[in-house]
């Protein structure tokens, strides 16, 4: 409840990376916080992948929401499913509940999955950017390998060990690099009666390189830790086909733009992102990527009392070699923003100026599986960690420090460490079980 | 896959305590073995209250069945739902799928939710018999609290915050220790604008006292174990109802059969058990509680090569007082009659007679909260230990021990214990976040 006179009351929509440092910076200041989600708690979707292939539960990456306000006096949460703005009003309004009165607001929905214009796709392929996703997909994949058991058919059985992942961005790539050590691993003791030599995993890239994020604007062609992922990941079994632009998918088949086909039981989506489909409810003009343009300071020019940030922002201003982009669709933009968005809050209502929006890169990294991981730096020559040790340990030893430092909760933080530590001492996967939401494709799977 | 010639095929239909108790009992010995479950894994019930709660994830009371067989040179495992057995043609008929030809069968498919005969009490009404139940339940106690929060009407804030559990046996027992802490230790936090001292738990018990498997035949009225339970509920908040029978529940309210009414947003049944719904379609006549009468050795007397063990099974034996009676529904009764079914098979097999089941009592324990369980040994006279201990700490530790003993594989122990510290040094529960399956239920109440 905003308290009748001065205190100006602020609404986060969204949890995520850039809502939880909204949070932070605006907690036990001088206005009122309302944190609103259709989620009751905090995904650290980086982790995501971890539970779709059996290494983590999904407690361990999901953090109550409630939890993380109880530092902050000033501030209270709402689940809720936002519907819109009313910017007139200064309104936030919801689905199945009275609107939400705002003094300023920071808008942080994050990001969706974007299947360029072709939208069947989400119905016949699988996407992981939620919990409930990553569960269905863990149980499509145990299903199909539980059904491929008693099928009788060699071609049926070898589709039903197919996973296909199209595209091959970090997100494909950790999925690949997890799979195919699921099946190595444990598929291989899990099932005695089946031929896991038949188990493929194929990563699908439409491009002539995977992993775009980690390009080298200096360099014509695959930059050096391009070239190691490929390796890594095609040394320990995954299929990675380059130029594959895919048509359609339609009953485990996916079909290319080139006129290939591939049967796959399992055919995962993770090519496109775009900005939360809350933006399309805001009656803005809509920038590349369905993504609100936002002026330096991150509010909208026609409504300066609205912030928007992270995944759901249209900003240009990251250089990358010559060029100067749009910052990209990632955890550390997502944090920056929400900081400088409520630090600017904070400032205009004490009646001051806000200021433009600088970012510190502070590099990236990706897994790719058990003891391989690569590390980009800021600057636009890729650290040579990975190449330069054969394992890539040393870049996984960062990625694994770096995961939990920034996981929610020393429950999560305690439990996640100890999995990763049974996993990797018996390369085993503890959490290979069918519970949660179970997608149509797999219902009708095991009806078959 | 059965060798063609001696080695006879033991099908064993459900991975609970019985299925894995025979599995052990016929592992690496000279049958093949293969357990089917509906689920991929063995479910630690005794915790489920635990995952309702919030204090425990789901995957660390659900083991992966596959991970249970790696041991066993001669087993595998199907994923399947029984639907009925054609014991002519000695063939397990499946869902969806070729019939499993079998030598000798074990049922172990346990039990199932008994409405006294008002199935409609289904749909009006939360369960809590498999992982997917307990989320559900866990789902809507917080999404009740979350509607609650910006609820106006003050009776119906009430009703959200109420949670009624009908069934005072030690199921129902351990879920009111549990809804108590966790308003009093946790909402109270989370939701520092509703006024907790609103929040109810009720527990309502038909019969005269609460704890019916504590009773002590010597005794008229309470037994010592019976009267300290309610004591240690009724100190903690839980609101005790007796001689209180449920006529029906609709819209969120409880109408019982003396004209009494009791509203509440969450309404539990934890009052009947009655015999898996296999048992149905097996064609036989049924005892009392839907079960399946047996032999002494545990075996039908229309089909020797069947034999009936755990929760399914009616046999009369259990000695209490100076009755005799069925055994009871407990894990213990399923795992040994599990083992001695499975070794029956193995001396039939060999040309023998099979024996018959003795049952050695190792006595049954029921936690009521923190810090609080009680125990009672073999004999009719229950061990004091609870009342001795006002704490009734001892039987919470025996009850934490022995837990952990019992659960399944490394890591579930290993993760379980921590949160347990965690929760315990806290007061708090990681894990009161809304994933997995969500019940219609609550999809109308987050809707309204």
């Amino acid at each position: 409840m905003a308290t009748a006179t001065q205190r100006p009351k602020v609404v986060i929509v969204g949890a995520g990376f850039g809502g939880l440092s909204a949070l932070k910076t605006l907690g036990n200041k001088a206005v009122d916080v309302l944190l609103v989600d259709r989620n009751n708690y905090h995904g650290f979707w980086p982790l995501l992948y971890q539970v779709a292939t059996g290494q983590l539960d999904s407690a361990s990456i999901a953090y109550p929401i409630r939890g993380l306000i109880h530092s902050y006096k000033n501030a209270d949460f709402q689940l809720a499913d936002v519907s819109g703005v009313d910017f007139a009003g200064k309104q936030v309004q919801i689905e199945n509940g009275a609107p939400i009165p705002y003094d300023y607001l920071i808008l942080a929905a994050g990001s969706a999955q974007f299947y360029f214009g072709n939208d069947a796709l989400a119905e016949t392929t699988f996407s992981m950017k939620d919990v409930d996703q990553a569960e269905e997909l863990r149980n499509h994949v145990i299903a199909a390998f539980e059904k491929a058991q008693t099928e009788t058919d060699p071609e049926k059985r070898k589709q039903l060990m197919t996973v296909a992942i199209v595209g091959g961005g970090p997100t494909g790539v950790e999925l690949a690099g997890a799979y195919v050590e699921l099946f190595k691993y444990n598929f291989k003791r899990d099932f005695p009666s089946l031929d896991m030599a038949q188990a493929r995993v194929i990563l699908i890239e439409a491009m002539g390189n995977i992993m775009l994020p980690f390009s080298d604007p200096a360099i014509k062609g695959p930059s050096p830790l391009q070239k190691s992922t490929a390796k890594v990941l095609e040394d320990r079994g995954v299929e990675i086909m380059l130029n594959a632009a895919v048509d359609s998918v339609a009953d485990n088949v996916v079909n290319f733009k080139d006129g290939r086909t591939l049967a796959a039981g399992t055919v995962i989506w993770a090519a496109g992102v775009r900005g939360a489909m809350l933006g399309d409810k805001l009656g803005l003009t809509l920038q590349r990527g369905a993504r609100v343009q936002v002026n330096e300071e991150l509010n909208l020019p026609e409504h300066p009392d609205v912030f928007v940030v992270g995944d759901m922002a249209y900003l240009e201003g990251f250089k990358w070699g010559d060029r100067v982009m749009a910052y990209p669709q990632v955890a550390q933009v997502a944090v920056q923003m929400a900081k400088q968005a409520a630090e600017n809050i904070m400032v205009i209502a004490a009646g001051g100026q806000p200021s433009k929006f600088k970012y510190k890169d502070k590099g990236s990294m990706a897994i790719i599986g058990r003891n391989a991981a690569i590390v980009s730096s800021s600057k636009p020559i890729p650290m040579k960690m990975g190449t330069r040790w054969g394992t890539f340990f040393p870049g996984w030893v960062m990625w694994l420090v770096v995961h939990v430092m920034f996981l929610q909760g020393w429950r999560n933080r305690f439990v996640s460490i100890f999995n990763w530590m049974f996993n990797w001492m018996n390369k085993d996967r503890g959490v290979r079980v069918m519970t949660g939401k179970v997608d149509e494709k797999t219902e009708k799977l095991i009806a078959s």
